[in-house]
């Protein structure tokens, strides 16, 4: 046996567990399949007492765990938990990497669905929390204005 | 003012209203929200007492009817219709279209999801029908037999 026929199978297994992805593949699916969510939850322990949770989420079947795995590796980083029932979820929530990965990706890459219009607020949500407007009570508000207007039209 | 000024608002017209979409963007969107089924209905008046009846549908909330058209534009062929409540669908069921313009886009642009198991049983049953299959007591329950294997792992 030659060396490169050793290395074929090897080469072959590799392109079929870990899927490259394509920019305009995922601004496709996340069109389909994304949310782009800001949580504002109370929390006592915080002087304003509510929480500011922005996620980016991909909910997928079980049976295309792979496809989240793919996204994780594609934006280098969030987590691929399980959602419910048979379903998994990609979430990123970190407000660092959603900065650094998922919005200049989005900008870069404009998604086509109205999901865009989600996008542009969960971004101006981001650039408030940036310059700390998540710790006054009036930013608290702001974000809380903002966020309702968010993931309108879709089914309830 | 110049023909270049003159120019331009048109041309910026014309990007908004139709989206020029990329073969990858395709992929990944369908992935999310494409669905291949066939439905074998009674029908009395073929011979062989059952309609073989391909499709190939993308649904969409209406605030993004524009995407929906711009599948039809993209693949030439299809038609944009009400499905229900708020929601729209592209659909091709011609079986000439599906066999010239969906099989070979999503042979030369494989969907990265499990929905391409279902393009591959989809395709399957059109190359039936294109050897006439589907006129025949035994080709029906063959294609019968592939189709009750599509779509499994959906939300029912």
């Amino acid at each position: 046996m030659t060396d490169n026929i050793m290395r074929e199978p090897s080469e072959t297994l590799r392109s079929v567990s870990s899927q490259r992805l394509e920019a305009q593949w995922v601004v496709g699916f996340v069109d389909g399949e994304g949310c782009f969510y800001v949580g504002i939850n109370l929390q006592p322990e915080m002087k304003v007492g509510y929480q500011v949770l922005p996620e980016f989420t991909v909910v997928q079947h079980e049976r295309d765990i792979q496809l989240l795995y793919a996204l994780k590796q594609f934006f280098g980083c969030g987590v691929v938990r399980s959602n419910h029932a048979e379903r998994m979820a990609y979430r990123v929530r970190g407000t660092r990497h959603l900065r650094e990965r998922i919005l200049p990706f989005f900008e870069m890459h404009p998604l086509k669905s109205k999901k865009r219009q989600d996008f542009l607020k969960f971004r101006r949500i981001l650039l408030l929390m940036e310059r700390g407007e998540h710790l006054t009570t009036e930013g608290v508000e702001r974000i809380r204005a903002i966020a309702s207007k968010m993931n309108t039209g879709r089914e309830r």
